[in-house]
């Protein structure tokens, strides 16, 4: 039995480090997924698999095994009452320079870290977010990929110190809001739910493409295009969602002020019976 | 006496690994300078430490001990005849998710490459590019520093395998000439130096500014400004220039066949007899 205390993962072995000449050091050559894991279990596990493989298929990384990760989450995990799983993947080490060499063996980092001490209220009262200064840049060839090119949202979350500010939200540099530097954004207008557009830049989250299933699911009307920061203001509903947080309702924006509403309540209960999601 | 081979030192020490929590492998939280080594010394070595401890600052990295890593430098490039010398400093292990830590202790990195094996032809006769089709995304916050998120860079240099394209170069999403994928580009036109604003992307290369400054003391016309890609056609002279490579003349960019021209051999001369930039 597995008595000895396993938190990283590095290509199946317990290591606490990786080659300095992992691309994903060098250059943030690879992709990362974040999960809930609940009495053992990584939630959404096969969503976030696929949305992994989507990502390395688009940066040209090989695929990884999926049985193989599943093995070496369930090792990390399994005596994990609440925890967080984090899945790198990087292209490995190889290539010369920034060309990347179609025999780099990819780099499989799992790691598992303490639920975060979010108040329990988060969920229920909402939290308060600001918008961010940093504007993002477009590259539709990087858009919807989790990937570890990160500076925008270091840079972001470096803007406040405020821990009652939650969470912090971004535009493009064209003035589109986009996400949180840790979370999707969606807006609810009347009874319709409204998510931003990510085909030029941004992360697309896991839960933000099941709300839209379970939204359609339910009859809900909801829109993806672009976003203005004027209709963020004009919203009747705002919240932040992924893996780990579920659904935050959004009560404040700088000094903006909003309630947490009834489509939000009802994706709320939507997401958190929805099966393999528990929470 | 050090008789072992040291290719890599972190933080001081002989090492090939570093931490997994490390923000430079999660975020690609960090900087990088790349270092002719001639003779056993890196050269131009103030200006890279330079621009080294500029890129921390505008990341909010706390600053490097420069006489450390001179003593670290030396100690692993001494025996060199010819390498390169590659400089990585993270932010370190630390921080709750993307925020960044004040108390992050930055981790160094030094690697020493062989000397590539271009042809020696490359400076005298000149070398084939390719214009790519990856756009680059703006972001000021971050242009001009030569940060570790690198995918764009990957993503263009994975656009071609012809050993004979010797570099691919990079436009903008407004379709402005930026730069290469490891160097940056000048045009000539006339006889006034022309290189592209990098003030929304882009890498801002040690040569590229030790040029400007060589022209101007030689009463060369110089003009840093947006350039577009049909000026690039149009040009008299084209050439590359990065620490390792010098400056490469371009002699033909896709179907376009350009001369190795007098300005650009010119500036060859300025830059080899320039006082610690031996080749």
């Amino acid at each position: 039995m597995n008595e000895t205390p396993r938190h990283t993962l590095v290509n199946g072995a317990v290591a606490d480090t990786v080659a300095v000449t992992d691309r994903g050091l060098l250059y943030g050559d690879g992709v990362f997924e974040t999960l809930a894991v609940i009495n053992g279990v990584p939630q959404l596990w096969a969503r976030h698999i696929a949305r992994l493989q989507e990502g390395c298929a688009r940066l040209g990384i090989t695929p990884v095994d999926a049985t193989l990760l599943a093995e070496e989450a369930q090792q990390l995990c399994t005596a994990a009452d609440r925890a967080v799983l984090k899945i790198i993947i990087t292209r490995g080490s190889g290539g010369r320079g920034y060309r990347p060499d179609v025999s780099c063996a990819p780099t499989r980092i799992l790691q598992r870290h303490p639920w975060p001490d979010y108040p329990p209220g988060c969920a229920t009262d909402g939290v308060a977010v600001r918008l961010c200064r940093l504007r993002m840049g477009h590259n539709p060839l990087l858009a919807g990929i989790k990937h570890l090119n990160r500076l925008e949202q270091v840079l972001a979350r470096g803007e406040w110190d405020d821990p009652d500010i939650r969470e912090g939200l971004l535009q493009d540099q064209d003035g589109n809001l986009i996400e949180g530097t840790m979370s999707n954004v969606c807006l609810v207008q009347g009874q319709q739910l409204l998510m931003p557009d990510l085909m030029r830049c941004g992360v697309a989250g896991v839960i933000r493409a099941l709300l839209l299933e379970l939204a359609a699911a339910q009859g809900i009307a909801a829109a993806v295009r672009d976003v203005t920061v004027n209709e963020l203001a004009m919203a009747d509903e705002v919240f932040l969602c992924n893996s780990v947080i579920g659904i935050w309702p959004v009560v404040r924006i700088d000094d903006h002020d909003y309630l947490p509403g009834q489509l939000t309540q009802q994706l709320q209960g939507l997401l958190y019976s929805y099966p393999g999601n528990e929470h």
